[in-house]
Formats: C-alpha cells, structure tokens, sequence
C-alpha cells in the first residue's frame, strides 16, 4: 500500500459530489483496512449533535457475518420492492442493481456498519431528526472519500429490519444502534452520471410555494 | 458576483473535510442567492432512500421568520442546555457559541431550512433510519461546500422543537417535515480545528469490542 492510492483525496471537491453514485456492482478484489480506516477517519470530522461524537463503525470481513446480513435483506427485500414503482427506467435499473446486490451479498469485499451509541430515536420531534444527523453526515464523509479513491460504496438500510437480530449478528450492546451499512469495495463496470431534480424546482424562498 | 467565488469549489475534498466545523459567529455581510443555490445544488447530488429525492428547501431571509423560529429556539434551548456537561472547556465553548447565535438569530443572513416531503419516520426501525438517511447527506453536501467558499455554516435542530408551529412558519402543507435548520454567513473572526475521538477506538473489527 503506497501513499499514491491515498492521491484521490486531493481531488475537487465539487466534482467528487457531481460525480458520486451508487456503485452496487464490486468486484472480488480486496480493499486494504488502510483504505477504510482513512474513510472512517474522514468521516469522524463531519458534525455530530452537540459535539457527542458518539458514533462506532463495525468493519465487517467475516463471511459468516455477511451470510446473516444477507438473509435479513433477501427477507426485507420483497416486501420493500413493491412500494417501488418499476415502470420507470431509472427506477428499474436501481431495482436490478439492487437484486444483485442482494444475490452477491456474501461477496461484497467490506461492510462497514455505522452505529450510534447511547440516546435513543425518540422523545421530540427534533430529537429525532438530532439522532439520526448525528450519523448520516459522517456516512456522506465515508461516502465521498470512497468516491474520491474510486472505491464503489452504497448506502444500505434494509439489512438491518430487525434492530434486535442485527444487533445479535455483530454483538452490540443494547446502548448501540445500527443505523446502515456500506457497501464497499472496487466498481465492476462503469457507471454514468445521475439525474436530479432541477434546484430551482426545490428551493421555496421565505415561505412554501406549492 | 464573479466566478471566482466559486473557485474553492476546486479544493481538494480530504481537507475541507478535516477543516470543516460549525461557524456560529457571523457577520451582517449579504450572502448572494447563487451561492446558496451552488451549495444546495451540489446538496443535491447526495444520495436519498431509493433515490426519491424527496427534499425541499426553504431558504429563509425575511426577518419575521427568523424571528419566529428564533422564539423557538429560545423556549427549548434551556431544557435542552441543561443536558449538557459544560464543565468540559471545549463544551463550555461550544455553550457559549450557541448561545450567542441564539442571542444574535435574528442577523443571520441565511437560514436554509432542509425538509422531506413524503413519508414518515415510523414504521420498522429501518424505515426511520432511512427517512432521516434521505435527508442528512445533502446537509453535509450544503456544509461542505459552504466551507469550501469560506462561508460559515452550522446544523442546527432545536428551533424546529415543535413541528407544528414549524409548519406554520414556513406554511408548510402536512405532508412536508423540516428535518434541520443551516445558518449561513461570512465568519466573524477566527476558528481553529476540531478534535475529535482517536479513530481506532470507533473501529470495530467484524464483532463489537468492548
């Protein structure tokens, strides 16, 4: 491992965000722990509610623990993909990216599980919100660095339906809550740009406008 | 306004990540709407749920707004202060950061206030992670990318303490949530680094240990 795979991390910031995307296809070929441990470190300096910091990654290589994950996301699975409309050629496309994922689950290189430890999604509406933005900035982090080494990364939540069986799957502590997983490891194939929704469509200024 | 405010844009992503920090201190210097509509933009490109891209942005200037959420954030900021330890300094910092903007809110240039339209964090344990998940990674998109340009930026929840009159404010339909509020402004003075937990002790291998 030299320092030139590290290189990526220098590149525009701008343009890494244009050009990150879901990459569910991987290839067999292992990520070095150096790798994820710089995009976990990278994560860790996205802002978490008052400061608390309070966030755990699980780095799961452990085949049988994949083989677990996967079982919860082939049973989630379908119940899930009938509220997706299929008709659309985008949405299709996400549908058979995902099914494959689900049917090489076992041999995604790395998982990384984000969890956060203590407090509890509950209590007022903003307490909610606070727990969950104490976790999913520092996954952006992860997601962005991978993007920018040209590691394919994928945001996950389907594999952790039940809290209770996940939590039995890595050990936690009742105190810590998974909130997803990454998928990671290097893109098979090429993947174009996406479409979004025109900004201006979005941005409402001073009050709703319907 | 001239392209060259944009040029920090081209900045390389590892450092902005790691000088990235909340910006509570403002000055009363005007924000251009196309910085705030380049920070959302780029926002956009983060990943959302099965890609529903079902966000919203009211980007908040008028002064009875501000006013309004800044008497929310001045009923719950006492219940939520005591929670706190402030006997660490750097929390004790942190405490009296917030407190000042709480004191200043009404100056703040730019509140962009990040919504989800659609859904409802119940459900499964996942579906809640999700909602929440489809949301924060487009706000860590806005606050990198306004630390990018050098403007100050910090997430913020509490103003939002009762949802209901939230919606007022904002004359938000029923089916559209405010997930976070971002403060955006020219800083005020200097800011050092953060420091965060040692990234080996929030890296678990395959299993929890303890």
């Amino acid at each position: 491992m030299t320092d030139s795979v590290f290189e990526g991390l220098n590149r525009p910031i701008a343009e890494m965000m244009e050009t990150q995307r879901s990459i569910r296809r991987l290839t067999d070929r292992p990520v070095d722990h150096s790798i994820v441990r710089r995009c976990i470190e990278l994560g860790l300096k996205a802002p978490t509610g008052s400061n608390g910091q309070n966030w755990e990654f699980i780095v799961v290589r452990d085949a049988e623990i994949k083989a677990r994950f996967a079982r919860q996301y082939r049973r989630a699975w379908p119940l899930y993909r009938r509220t997706i409309d299929s008709s659309t050629p985008s949405n299709a496309r996400m549908l058979d990216a995902v099914q494959q994922q689900i049917d090489h689950f076992e041999s995604i290189p790395v998982i990384v599980v984000a969890c956060l430890a203590g407090g509890r999604p509950t209590g007022p509406y903003v307490a909610k919100s606070s727990y969950y933005g104490s976790i999913y900035p520092t996954v952006q982090n992860i997601l962005l660095a991978a993007r920018s080494l040209d590691l394919g990364a994928s945001l996950i939540t389907l594999p952790l339906w039940s809290a209770r069986r996940s939590r039995r799957i890595l050990g936690l502590p009742r105190s810590v809550r998974p909130a997803c997983l990454i998928a990671l490891g290097w893109p098979a194939g090429r993947y174009g740009p996406t479409t979004r929704r025109p900004v201006d469509d979005v941005i409402h200024l001073d009050r709703w406008r319907p």
